[in-house]
């Protein structure tokens, strides 16, 4: 069907997208046996990612996690990867979700066959990530630095409701505050002293 | 590195989501000169891929398109394939960024060396998809069926903050509301009366 000139041959009209982490994350995490068993420990490995991603030049100083609350294995980690991946949606939440559905095998972490799943991230949700954080189906968020700490150093986290916390609540999501805060916030301000690329994207840029 | 045993050689721990649109939506927007004048023009598209959508069995009624606001050119299409991705961000307006954002290479579709594009969309953006509105780029919003109708047949909108549209106004995105609202719920209400799964999340299912 198509012409040896046809544009399309080399990239599609609607190229498709690959939600991937970076190749340092699945080496990281070697140890797929390891147990993350307290809300510290899960958290510690959100705020490494955080800063390794950094490190790594891959991203903003954001990462995140999905759980088996029960056994406190690790079923997926998410960072932040918006400018590689050309994706304004690359946040580390989000990337953590997919990530983890894609090992699941399906949309929703909170089907009646799964033990619960929870999310854990270094930074309060941002507007976006809060909104899909119940379609995900994760029935606990666990948090570090907070909405104050991001929009200090420079983050929108966009149009919220005041009342987050009880939105999530009122949807059977538990939501678990400033854990490990001191950790992730010196992440974010070591990231913004250095003069790291901050995206907000309201005005354009 | 991997022995043959080493099941991260079929699957890998942490596998990777393609974000695609289904084979007929290429196949459908074949005429790749096509304008679309009229903020109705575009709508009409979107909802047409909403009904095409369920028509096709590749998810729920909901459809989006990012268009250059200037000429008209439909820079990607987007429809809801939260189910048969396995990925409860898939939602048409998510869909829609991330294919414009790999069609147009940035994460930034508000980018200075850009003509405006907009969103144009079948139903008032949930929770998430108003949350990456602004992260996307996109100066305008436009919408068909209302909050009320998608929660009319059984969608839950998710945490959004009361006065939505002041809060993307704020960030400098236009919004226009209720564009052919009456032809975006009349493809939500023949799927909700046709038993079409409905998918919210909040209770895990």
């Amino acid at each position: 069907m198509s012409s040896p000139t046809d544009q399309s041959f080399e990239t599609p009209r609607f190229p498709a997208l690959m939600v991937e982490l970076p190749a340092w994350v699945e080496s990281h995490l070697a140890h797929a046996d390891t147990t993350y068993d307290t809300v510290e420990d899960r958290m510690r490995l959100a705020v490494e990612l955080s800063r390794l991603n950094v490190e790594h030049g891959t991203g903003g100083p954001f990462g995140a996690a999905i759980f088996d609350t029960q056994t406190g294995k690790l079923v997926a980690p998410g960072v932040n990867i918006v400018v590689d991946s050309r994706w304004s949606g690359g946040h580390a939440e989000m990337v953590a979700f997919a990530i983890a559905q894609q090992a699941v095998g399906t949309h929703d972490l909170g089907a009646p066959e799964f033990a619960h799943h929870e999310l854990v991230t270094s930074t309060e949700p941002c507007s976006m990530c809060l909104g899909a954080t119940p379609w995900s189906g994760v029935k606990r968020l666990v948090c570090a630095a907070t909405h104050d700490d991001a929009t200090s150093v420079g983050f929108d986290e966009g149009p919220k409701p005041a009342d987050w916390v009880g939105e999530l609540e009122a949807r059977g999501i538990s939501v678990v505050q400033q854990v490990l805060r001191d950790d992730a916030l010196r992440v974010l301000q070591a990231y913004a002293s250095r003069g790291g690329y901050i995206y907000n994207g309201r005005a354009g840029n």
